[in-house]
């Protein structure tokens, strides 16, 4: 089966009260797919740039053995921007200003011979997007939603349809009661898998996260952090850990669901350690699979 | 070693959107005692009551082999009487009246051969009555304490001097970012540590609770309640539950301290499910081994 990324590729103006970065690499699909590289290669993008996007961010990709094939380059276009300022409660960011650019008329398209039998990882983008591009799937797929507060709100019918289609939603606890208009988390899963999602992941930053598929539900701790450089990116690194792994092990039991969740638990906190997509270029297999036993380690317990 | 529990008892009115109860069995000493006794008999409460405390209520700490040979009872005086309203929304709560009543001159006294090589649980008073337990006590003692936001603004230096000589120190996250000054609760966690307590517990509602000692953290899952009854008292029964299962096992090692902080939160699990301490009173054995496995079965994963 293939791997597909539909969302954004952006760059970024982050500032925190550890230093700000420019021209920085960013977008949803951007760490997603990196994320993702770590566990099963080629991860194929599908997104859109203007011709001013840096020839070190492509290499950057490229050597992530991430597959460009579906990377619309616009010509003559501005490449998606945006920029935030976080507080020393990193929980609060203002956005400084979002310029759609490229993305405005962002119009994914998948290549015909990755339509069937793929994994298929949707972005946080404008649910119609989102749509446009279930419509074109063929056959067994398997897909994986991301969304926010802004649509939930804004776009609720087209959201819904979505849902409708999508196996796996990954959302965190604000969006989940949102959604559900419940303030309870495990009500409030409940009245969302009702909506389509088979299973559904709720993360809870510094909570950890919640995974419910049927009867069960499985509660992974999260990283003890004393501080976080730079939070941007982290739900996508979460989403691009998960489907990377499941991607790779091609097993949708809940007991490989719990390794994919902490899997993502442990990219994201890698993630927020450095600035950017900082955190995630230049990972090895070594330190992934120590922080995926440090997660174990955390929440372990028996009987006597 | 002896289990001494010292604090309130007490009579609650208590208002939740599910109903109301009046003239119910309240008090954190009450909880933890309650709690303990399904892991550890005798324990040995230390408190104090007015003549009009109950017959009811006697009956039932008696049944639950709980020893009132330092609980108090002031003739002609009044018991501690304490009414809260909750809102939908139940971490909300409205004190509508606290009457301390017989409460106000508490002293506690330790009978002389409970001195020494104890368990000393101290519930949520005032901290300069906590140090006139220490004052009393003997040799080597294990306390284990907890308090709250009124104290650590208004009388903090004599909880400071409580601290130092706390082994395990059990608060909520909003009391350890209030006591550190620090938002981020793993800094917390190590600023408070420096206070005194060698093992420090910060529950989180609906979040489960983590758990410290020298470089080792724990993180304990929440047992996932579709609705919470009546919240009094969860934290004194997590205490009671820690501690109970604590004194029982005679085993300090952290592995042993994660069970204590799953039989806490189990024993919490059961509290909120009914009015008052109903969900204390008639458990088994069983029932609490089986939630214990459920808390296992909700946060275990394995590597491959």
């Amino acid at each position: 089966m293939d791997l597909l990324v539909v969302g954004s590729v952006g760059l970024d103006y982050v500032e925190t009260p550890f230093g700000k970065i420019e021209n920085a690499l960013g977008g949803a699909a951007t760490y997603i797919s990196l994320t993702a590289s770590y566990f099963t290669t080629p991860v194929r993008l599908i997104a859109v740039v203007g011709e001013d996007f840096p020839d070190e961010h492509y290499k950057m990709l490229e050597d992530h053995l991430i597959e460009m094939e579906g990377l619309e380059i616009v010509k003559g276009g501005k490449t998606f921007r945006w920029g935030g300022k976080y507080h020393y409660d990193l929980n609060v960011r203002d956005t400084l200003y979002t310029d759609l650019n490229v993305f405005e008329n962002f119009n994914p398209i998948i290549p015909d011979k990755h339509k069937k039998n793929s994994y298929v990882i949707l972005g946080n983008i404008l649910p119609s997007l989102q749509l446009r591009v279930l419509d074109q799937l063929e056959g067994d797929n398997f897909v994986i939603c991301d969304t926010m507060n802004l649509w939930i709100e804004t776009t609720r019918d087209d959201l819904l349809k979505v849902l409708e289609r999508t196996d796996v939603l990954i959302i965190n606890d604000s969006e989940a009661r949102l959604l559900s208009n419940e303030s309870n988390l495990i009500k409030a899963a409940t009245i969302i898998r009702e909506m389509g999602p088979k299973y559904l992941i709720i993360k809870k930053g510094e909570h950890g996260a919640l995974l419910f598929n049927g009867e069960s539900i499985f509660s992974a701790p999260a990283y003890p952090l004393e501080s976080i450089f730079d939070p941007t990116g982290a739900g996508d690194t979460f989403l691009g850990g998960f489907a990377g792994y499941l991607h790779k092990t091609e097993d949708l039991s809940f007991e490989n669901m719990k390794r994919a969740v902490i899997y993502g638990s442990a990219m994201a906190s890698f993630n927020v350690e450095k600035f950017s997509t900082k955190g995630l270029e230049e990972l090895d297999q070594l330190q992934i699979l120590d922080r995926f036993l440090e997660f174990r380690e955390l929440s372990r317990f028996d009987h006597e």
